[in-house]
C-alpha cells in the first residue's frame, strides 16, 4: 500500500477533477506485477493502468491482489467501471485504503468486487486518512458539492503581508514560493483579486515546479478594472473574471484578450463570492487555491468560505503595514474568526501553517 | 545521562543564578549509587547532592563514575570546587556532558579531575548540546555578560495581541497560559512597561505552575505613573522599577509599598534599555523574560536587544487591533527586524513558536 500511496501522490497535478489515485498489483508470493496511477480525466484509473502496466511486463493476474488507495469506481463515466475490470483480469483479492465518496461510487465499487467472489479487505485506517487528505478537495466537494477553498498567505511573523509602501517581494524566501507553487500546481483554480493585480499585477501561474497542466485562474473584479496590458493575459492557460456591474467597453477589451466573464452580482456593487465558489465548483474542480489581499480575504473569511488557510510566516518583524485580512472592527474575542491547526513545517527559512475550518476538518 | 538531564531540568526555578545541572554516580557494574540536582545558589551543587545520596543510601562510592551535565566548578564560590569533592570521595571516572563556560572554570575542572587521576570522558555532542540549552541564559551570560532576554507574546495568527479595545483576555488558551508561566518561572526577572501595568494591570508573577520561588519583577516606568494601587504590589516578590525622570512624590508613594528604584535616563525622557539589561544582568541574573506592550517591545527589538522571541500563535483571525510590536516604517524589506526559527510546538489549541537572534544562536 505504501507503493501505492507514493503512486497516488504522484498523480497530484495531472487528474483534476478526478481523485489522485494508486494502484499497486501483486503475485501471491508478493512479486510486483503492475502498477499505475489516474490519468487526466477521460483517460485510464489506476487499477486499468496498473493491469496494462501487468500485461506490458507479461504477467499473468489471475488470483492476485490488487492494492488501491480508494475504492474502484462502479459506475460509467467517462471510462468503464474499474472494478469490472478487476472481476474481468481474475484479481482475487483487492485490499482498499479508503472508500469513495462519489455518492455514484459509495461502497458499491466494493459491493459489486464482492458479489464477483473477489475478497476485499481493508487497509489499516491511517491509510485510508492519508487518502483523504491527499484528495481532501474531492471528498469535500463529493460530499457537500463545493470545491474545498484553501487560502494562501505569506506574512511576516507580526503579520504583515507587505510595507506600507506595497511591497511585499519578498517577505518569505525561496523555499516557501517554490512550495506555495507546489500548492497551487494541486488546485483546480487559483484565486485572487482586482486589488491584488492591481497592486502586483500577478501572471498567477505555476512556474516554480513542473507542472504538467496550469490550473484554471480566476479574478474577483466587480468593475472589470483589470487592463488589458495585465501580465495575466501573458500566462498560459484558462482566464475567468467575476464580475457584478462592468462597463460594456472594459467587457469587450479583456474578452478580446481571450478571457471568460461571468456577471454574478451580489450586494452593494460586490461580486457574489458564494455564487462564485458554486460556479467554481461545478465546472468541476476539487481545491480553489486563493492568493488575494486583505479585502478579498477578508471577504472569503467574514463570510464562512474558507476550509484552510495555507500561511507562511517569515522569521521577521516588519512592524507596520498591510494585513493578512480585512475584518469588520470586533468588540470582544468570542467574535474571532477561528480556525484550528492543522499542521506545521519548516520549509526553508520560514514556517508553513495550515489550519482548517474547525467544523469542516474532514473524516 | 538521560537520568542526570532529567535531574538537570527539575532544577529549573531553583538554582537561577547558577546553571541547571544533575548528576548520577553510579557502581561499576551500572547500579545506581546516588543522584542529585543544583540546589538554590549558595548551596550543593549536583556532584555533592550525589555524593550525600550515596553516602545517605550506605553505599560506597570509591571507583565509581559520576555522570553530570556540566563540567564540575573548579573554584571557590560560596561553596567549595565539586571535582574536589569527586576526588576526595574516590570517584574514578566522570562522564561530562557540556564543559562550564564560566571563565573561573572552563576546562579548570577538567584538568584538575584528570590531574588527580580521574578518568575523564566526553558525553555525545548532543548531550552538551542539550545541556546548553537547558542553561542557555548562563551560557550567554558567562560569554557576553548579559542575561539572556526572551520576549514572550501572545497573538492572533494575524499578528494581533489585543483589540482595538484593548480586549486581550484571552487570546490564546489556557494550555498556552500555563506553558507562558512554566517559561516565566525559569527567568531570573520579569519585565514589562509602564504600559501594560496601565492596560493590564498584571501581578507579573508565576501562578499556574508550581515554583520554588518567585522571579524578580521589573517595571520601565520613565515617568513613574505605575499608580500604588496597581496589583503588582498584591504579588509576593521583589520589585525594581527602572525611571528617568520621576517626580519625587511619586517616587515617595512607590518606594513606600517596598519596591527598589533605579534611575538611568536616556535619550528623550525615556529610560536607558541597554543599562537596564545590564543592571539586571549584574544582580546577576541569566533569563530575562518580558511581557510586554508593542511600545516597550519595539523599543527592545529596534535596539537589538532581543536574543529570543517566544510567541504564542491562536488559531484565529482578529483583523484589526494592537499589533506585537511598534517599530519605525520600513521603506524596503531589508529594513526588516530579522530573527531564525528555532523550535515550534503545539500547546494545547496554540502553537508556540521560539525564534532567535540569527547571530545569538547558541554553540
Amino acid at each position: 500500500m505504501a507503493r501505492a500511496q507514493a503512486l497516488s501522490e504522484s498523480a497530484v497535478g495531472l487528474t483534476e477533477p478526478n481523485p489522485r489515485v494508486g494502484c499497486v498489483i501483486t503475485s501471491e508470493d508478493g512479486q510486483l506485477l503492475g502498477e499505475g496511477h489516474t490519468q487526466p480525466a477521460g483517460q485510464a484509473h489506476a487499477e486499468v493502468m496498473a493491469l496494462r502496466d501487468a500485461a506490458a511486463r507479461g504477467h499473468e493476474v489471475r488470483g492476485a491482489t490488487a492494492y488501491v488507495t480508494l475504492e474502484p469506481c462502479a459506475h460509467h463515466g467517462r471510462t468503464p467501471p474499474c472494478c469490472d475490470a478487476l472481476v474481468a483480469a481474475g484479481v482475487a483479492r483487492v485490499v482498499v485504503a479508503a472508500g469513495d465518496p462519489n455518492p455514484l461510487v459509495n461502497g458499491q465499487g466494493l459491493a459489486r468486487l464482492r458479489a464477483a467472489g473477489v475478497t476485499v479487505v481493508n487497509s489499516p485506517p491511517e491509510h485510508a486518512v492519508a487518502a483523504e487528505e491527499l484528495n481532501v478537495g474531492f471528498f469535500h466537494r463529493m460530499r457537500t458539492g463545493r470545491a474545498w477553498v484553501r487560502l494562501k498567505v505569506a506574512a511576516s511573523l507580526d503579520g504583515r503581508t507587505a510595507l506600507d509602501n506595497g511591497v511585499s517581494q519578498w517577505i518569505t524566501g525561496p523555499d516557501a514560493r517554490r512550495d506555495g507553487h507546489a500548492w497551487r500546481r494541486r488546485a483546480g483554480a487559483l484565486l485572487t483579486g482586482v486589488g491584488t493585480v492591481l497592486a502586483d499585477d500577478p501572471r498567477l501561474d505555476v512556474r516554480l515546479v513542473d507542472t504538467p497542466r496550469q490550473p484554471l485562474r480566476a479574478v474577483v473584479d466587480a468593475r472589470l478594472d483589470t487592463p488589458p496590458s495585465a501580465r495575466l493575459f501573458e500566462a498560459d492557460g484558462p482566464l475567468v473574471f467575476y464580475v457584478a456591474h462592468p462597463d460594456p467597453a472594459r467587457q469587450a477589451a479583456i474578452a478580446d484578450r481571450g478571457a471568460e466573464i461571468v456577471a454574478l452580482p451580489g450586494a452593494a456593487g460586490r461580486v457574489d463570492l458564494a455564487a462564485v465558489l458554486a460556479d467554481l465548483s461545478s465546472r468541476p474542480l476539487n481545491e480553489l487555491h486563493i492568493e488575494a489581499g486583505p479585502r478579498l480575504n477578508g471577504s472569503l473569511i467574514a463570510a464562512d468560505l474558507v476550509d484552510e488557510c495555507l500561511v507562511y510566516l517569515a522569521p521577521l518583524l516588519l512592524g507596520q503595514g498591510r494585513g493578512m485580512a480585512a475584518l469588520p472592527t470586533l468588540d470582544a474575542l468570542d467574535g474571532a474568526w477561528r480556525y484550528a491547526f492543522h499542521d506545521q513545517a519548516r520549509v526553508g527559512d520560514d514556517l508553513r501553517l495550515l489550519l482548517r475550518r474547525r467544523a469542516a476538518t474532514p473524516t
